[in-house]
């Protein structure tokens, strides 16, 4: 693909939660406040869509950051399960629920012990950074 | 939900093709260029978020209309197996599967004979009016 261009038209090939030229990555830099995620971007910058779509995959035991930021997330449950914090409460997520986060809702994805878990993740592509809280 | 001010963090729990308290609707207004689809609108503009996530379903030997427009279709298949038409050429979809539709692509999704083809498409929500081909 092709920043000065727009990108074709295309299938992008789904198999054992990988999708046909996308490499997974580490989720963020490492730190102390996430453990064991990982992130494929499935549309991102180069395709020059006003949001990007993301596939996050947590091993059990593992979590994302506690964070804020002014941009929204749509989340959707495609593996496994595990819990969503919203604040101060935390909700299981299981397959095929939506997890909507406000803007500046501080939130938190972790796994379950026995299982990976796995979503998408819906941001728009002109956004504010985390904060880490 | 209010237009008013941003909604709430929350999770939308998913069963059978369905999302606690969305009503599936229409496609479209009846016309002949397609026929036996339903849309669930996950992520609207009552949320006031820059992209929204629509729940499509095909019944078996439907399809949806050909048409074009200038914004983009990030497509994510969720339900069954299909097909996409991208310009001149038909191409199988299975779960997971992603399809990309470039601006301005002729497209369009038809569900085998057998088996509903159920899909996720995010597309921004400023967008132009689809041009029927």
């Amino acid at each position: 693909m092709n920043r000065d261009k727009p990108s074709a038209s295309r299938v992008i090939r789904f198999s054992e939660f990988r999708w046909a030229g996308v490499e997974p990555a580490a989720y963020k830099e490492p730190s102390a406040d996430w453990s064991a995620v990982t992130r494929q971007i499935l549309v991102g910058p180069e395709e020059q869509v006003p949001f990007h779509l993301r596939y996050f995959e947590i091993e059990p035991g593992g979590h994302t950051s506690y964070e804020r930021h002014a941009h929204q997330h749509v989340v959707v449950a495609l593996r496994g399960a595990g819990e969503v914090r919203l604040g101060d409460r935390w909700e299981p997520v299981g397959y095929g629920d939506l997890v909507y986060v406000a803007p500046n809702e501080p939130h938190q994805f972790r796994a379950g012990a026995d299982e990976p878990f796995g979503f998408l993740c819906i941001v728009q592509a002109d956004r504010d950074r985390p904060i880490p809280l």
